[in-house]
């Protein structure tokens, strides 16, 4: 008999849910507002609701990816960062007894990671490393298939890597993280810093703040916006570089809003990491993400992964 | 039968070879002056004397461990940093020819780690790192019991990650690599920069600059010894604050000769490792090794494992 099991994506802005069966095909999939601001209660009845709704007969397990820090062995998120009111919030407990289906919940970044390995542009790799690029930089190592988590859960923080140790002040506590330098958010401060002292041309103003707009600034040759993608290049190459002199993976597959850009920053970006990585001939490749919901399929996987262990 | 491996360290000042049975246990050891500025024939005879006096009839492979980089699927030295002449030598093929007994190299930091994760400091840990702290800082990264090589062999360059992009210049072509801040020689530098500029007190010469007489003088209280070893503990614990963010290991092997003043510098380093990983919570140990040879007994263990796989 077939078994299925969803993933569920949730996110700030939406909740994106999936059935898959064991081929790996999604049989269902169904997206809402994540309304974040009504709060717990009424987040977690959106979240119910469209467990609900994706199962079936033969469900077997649910796994949800869910941004920030998590014990993901207990199941407690113990904070949504856009997430208000989401503080030590037992998911796995609470789901388990309305739905009675065992549940699993995971990283987001690392629910895109394992999605990207197993179904999307990771394909055929043995050393994956995922890299989502949005507000912050999350990440998530995949060796032969399986998670690199290290002895306490806590491998794979990328985005906190110090590449300046006198550099920006990080929200970790950190001093010159990667998050602070290659991120969304990163990008748009640059800007911001750049537009105050007015020494690049632009047509860019305060109210395109966003790294989509940035990046369409540059295709069109924006002097500022170029300056700005050319600089994310360099630092977002740093940081591939230290990856590369530590782990020396084959792939690293990029997704998040901030990704979209690659095309505008990867010729400086490969030409930071042949400067700073220690070995010539290195066989990485730097390629963007495949799927169109790597969040949800990873958290379907995760949920697979989960029962498998049991 | 029992069966042995030979196992030789070939450093820039000496070889150090040893027999070892399947228990792990020292048979015969040989040390001799490597006098490397004789050439690299005169080196080679001094490497096959070695492995004819430590050899049996039982004696199934031989492993060597040299610094600096190298082929080892191949078996090829590209360059012996501390050996004049030592230029793409096919190290493994010599061997193999003279003695007729199989044999491979490695790198002597992933030696080190090999050796102390499996019979010295490293004992019952799963996610172990070692480092040699020396004139450069080599390392190896040992998982579930096996150097963790990446994709082209590469991994585990934690001297060269970028701790400071716009840092000092690295003799390997990248700035701010943290080798440059936290090895013998940066220690040696830093201190001859400070004496030039003669703003800390102290008894130091211009003929003191080994890590030993620095640590020595920082444990007589000397202010200048001190701010160095204070200084080598922040930028050392930001290295493994990158280290934790990315790999989460359980212990860290210090070795190298600079590693004899982590007594002084690992406060220091605590407090750094604290405020720059991304988690609270990690269970990291960080501790001196623990064998007097781990060089030779890594190879050892190189030979044996080089034969299991074939």
């Amino acid at each position: 008999m077939p078994k299925t099991v969803i993933g569920i994506d949730l996110g700030g802005t939406k909740i994106h849910g999936v059935l898959m069966n064991e081929k790996n095909e999604i049989l269902e999939e169904v997206k809402v507002l994540t309304e974040a601001k009504k709060g717990l209660k009424a987040v977690l009845e959106k979240l119910y609701h469209m467990a609900e709704v994706l199962k079936r007969k033969d469900t077997k397990a649910i796994g949800i990816a869910v941004a920030g820090p998590m014990d993901y062995e207990a199941g407690i998120v113990y904070e949504g960062p856009n997430l208000p009111g989401w503080k030590n919030v037992p998911l796995k407990k609470h789901f388990e007894k309305k739905l009675g289906i065992p549940t699993f919940i995971e990283n987001d970044a690392k629910c895109f990671a394992l999605a990207e390995y197993h179904l999307g542009a990771g394909k055929g790799s043995e050393y994956m490393v995922g890299i989502t690029l949005g507000t912050g930089i999350g990440s998530g190592i995949v060796l032969h298939g399986d998670l690199y988590r290290g002895r306490d859960n806590i491998a794979g923080e990328l985005g906190h890597m110090t590449i300046d140790y006198n550099g920006h002040k990080c929200h970790c506590g950190n001093h010159g993280c990667l998050e602070r330098y290659a991120s969304g958010t990163a990008i748009a401060e640059r800007t911001l810093r750049h537009l105050k002292k007015k020494d690049y041309k632009t047509d860019l103003t305060k109210a395109d703040l966003t790294a989509r707009k940035i990046y369409a600034a540059a295709l069109d040759g924006d002097p500022l916006a170029s300056h700005i993608m050319e600089d994310t290049g360099k630092y977002f190459g740093i940081g591939i570089a230290n990856i590369v002199n530590v782990l020396n993976p084959d792939k690293i597959v990029l997704g998040g809003s901030a990704s979209r850009s690659f095309p505008v920053f990867k010729k400086r970006m490969f030409t930071e990491i042949k400067e700073r990585a220690f070995h010539p001939g290195s066989t990485l490749k730097v390629v963007r993400q495949r799927l169109s919901a790597p969040g949800p399929i990873g958290a379907a996987l995760i949920a697979r992964a989960g029962m498998a262990k049991k």
